[in-house]
């Protein structure tokens, strides 16, 4: 029977630490033996390493072991269309995803039915450790073609008893409408979007505090605490941040009601934090490294030691106020692909929203447009104003490009301050930059 | 155990025809007496007509009962937000679905979880009698979010056993490179956007005739014969037709390998075909009609005698070579309500269509722009030619415009030719018409 008070699956997310230990490690062992001798991808990785299987004796010999990159992912899938060599069983696959992909074309990923089964208790357990219950309405604002968070999450949510209610991305006024209308609870969404969302409820004259929701998913993209604060104070609801890539499983750890951390899932991921210098694993709490993954479970298409590319760090291996007994990591706040040059500087686009939100005359909605100008690089951010704000001559202008400056460590060319609902929502991930260089 | 040879669900796809009339009867009944008992909408209903349960007492008795219209539904949800007066069961929806809605709002429909199981079921049986089977890959390139048409299909297909690939409406170019990469087999598609995307393909360099397609599930709009043609011709596949409304449970009706007729469902809907003038239900093939139907299984928020304004005929009450017993009905090829007003005169938008598939120097693709100049209607047509395709200086044009005259009977204003790629792609539903006139 499947969500006892607290927890979804009581049995495996209260597994006893020893118990946890032996299970992951059983599995862990089992999958590499399985990648080995089932897929080209891993046997070259292996042998070039000049390992074996046998070498693999515990969870600790995971060391041993080369990392899988996306760019590596995309040339296996090159090379054996379409699921790559990567791939041990294509017959068997029942769900093909594929990522956002920044860059070039998408990986694809492919789930057979017991693995997709899995997964949704995976998914089941992270929406209900923050609030989803039987009979709540589950408001689904993010895309629902192409990535597991769509069709995924839905499903979970079904098998919890809840409400599906498919809005998907985009369409905000009918998502107001919506919300106005049938009350949900729960609403799954991306952070950028759910301050966008708020705004423009207030622009319609709706109050959205007031609104019916009670629990924000956090889903897709980095929600740093200042921006989590702005949509807990817009939206008047408690939000729940999880870390998750595709390619993985996502999520791949997830927060409960205690707000401290983000827990792993130990029989369904083993989770490493990696010094990006010596690629040696962090065991200690508080040293920031990069997450890297191997999958516990999924054999049809094996993922071992996947490097995320996302820094983050161990919080506590101490047990939880909430009862959940696996150790915490912090919650993920950028990416390193998110990391792009401008002028020759590192650049996060990120850190524009930052510096955004500290202005009370701002919605929080913005662009920022890479142009080529007389063959230099120019950088012109727009942002929206408040309805109702009229900004004094230049003030608020200049403010914004000194602050920025200070921030960003480089020049703002151009700052636009334009009314609410000129500039289309990020209703998707990544859409703030518009890179306009020529390449 | 579900798939059988030609069938998904053969126990009721083969029912005798007297036991499927018993197994509709006594569903009728039941509903009916429910309907009445437990929704003040329905009983409001029979009492104004002066009956109550007790005067339905067959199948026959169904005349004594009154239409329910789109929009008492909306009525009905305005007086009780948000499922509405003839929602009996608000505590026990699992599903929340709203219809597209041409015009105002749209309504909202929700299932429970029985109910939504069976119509899994029915999908699935439509899904399978086109073709798809266990391990086959599903692309599914129509919209995902609020309609049943998304979620439902997916699951369908997958409880099926089909490798679902969640594509959704929009990005042609994506859609393009997941077939070439992926290779399904079956489509599920809007007929237009299938023209579009087969269009797209030739632009791209891509025969698309030649591709892994072999099914494509036509789904969402109508589909004359000759848009049927030309998608069989350039996507190399076989097509094929179905009927449904989200409002009763879509599909109400669907095409099997034999292509003559869509078979209704009769343990799931009641199928009338009723004299739109007179009332009187029509019982003889080849009369012309509209469809009418009621929900047989849906006790959750009960669609009795639902009026669709589809016309529609009686095909044949003869045993199909298939080997389903239900009787059939013609394709549907109109909603009244795409008619639309232009100029005084009733206007069906895909009149404009009929005309354009006829000339080989075009697309397909088009938009029909509804606009008030000084005071008048003015009514402007863009029409994409092909690639490589130089119209002689205004000879295309006026042809169009004096053939458009004649289908319309009315003045085309102007007449845009526009080179491929120009215009949008109708990815959604009734986006050929932009109507920019004022109300």
């Amino acid at each position: 029977m499947k969500g006892q008070g607290r927890f979804w699956n009581k049995e495996v997310e209260c597994l006893e630490l020893e118990k946890a230990r032996r299970l992951q490690e059983e599995r862990f062992l089992s999958i590499v033996k399985w990648a080995y001798a089932k897929t080209p991808f891993y046997k070259r990785k292996f042998d070039e390493a000049g390992i074996t299987p046998d070498d693999i004796r515990s969870v600790n010999d995971v060391v041993k072991i080369p990392f899988t990159k996306k760019d590596d992912l995309r040339i296996s899938q090159e090379n054996q269309p379409p699921y790559g060599e990567h791939c041990a069983l294509p017959a068997e696959i029942f769900q093909t995803y594929w990522s956002t992909g920044t860059t070039g074309f998408p990986t694809l990923m492919g789930v057979s039915k017991t693995e997709a089964d899995y997964w949704l208790d995976v998914v089941a357990r992270s929406l209900y450790s923050t609030g989803l219950r039987k009979q709540a309405k589950f408001h689904h604002a993010t895309q629902l073609s192409s990535f597991p968070g769509g069709y995924l999450f839905l499903s979970a949510a079904q098998r919890i008893g809840a409400n599906i209610i498919p809005a998907g991305a985009g369409n905000t006024e009918r998502h107001i409408w919506l919300i106005s209308k049938l009350k949900p609870t729960f609403i799954k969404i991306l952070p950028s979007y759910a301050n966008y969302l708020a705004e423009k409820g207030y622009d319609m004259g709706i109050d959205m505090s007031a609104s019916s929701i009670k629990q924000v998913y956090l889903s897709a993209e980095p929600a740093p605490p200042d921006l989590r604060t702005m949509i807990e104070k817009k939206l008047g609801a408690v939000t729940y941040d999880n870390y998750g890539l595709s390619d993985i499983g996502q999520p791949e750890a997830y927060e409960c009601e205690a707000h401290d951390g983000l827990h792993v899932i130990p029989d369904w991921c083993l989770t490493e934090i990696i010094d990006p210098e010596t690629k040696e694993p962090i065991h200690e709490a508080g040293r920031e490294g990069v997450l890297v993954y191997t999958n516990l479970v999924r054999k049809t298409m094996p993922m071992v030691r996947f490097w995320t590319a996302n820094p983050s760090c161990w919080k506590t291996f101490d047990p939880c106020t909430c009862g959940r007994t696996a150790p915490r990591i912090m919650s993920v706040y950028r990416r390193v692909d998110d990391m792009i040059k401008v002028k020759g500087v590192n650049f996060w686009p990120g850190a524009v929203w930052s510096v955004l939100k500290d202005y009370a005359q701002l919605t929080g909605v913005h662009r920022i447009f890479l142009e080529s100008r007389e063959g230099k690089e120019y950088l012109r951010i727009a942002a929206e104003i408040k309805k109702d704000v009229i900004p004094e001559a230049g003030g608020l202008k200049n403010a914004l490009i000194e602050r920025l400056r200070s921030a960003l460590f480089i020049q703002v060319d151009e700052m636009e301050l334009v009314p609410p609902g000129t500039l289309q929502a990020a209703e998707h991930k990544d859409k703030a930059v518009v890179d306009l260089r020529k390449k």
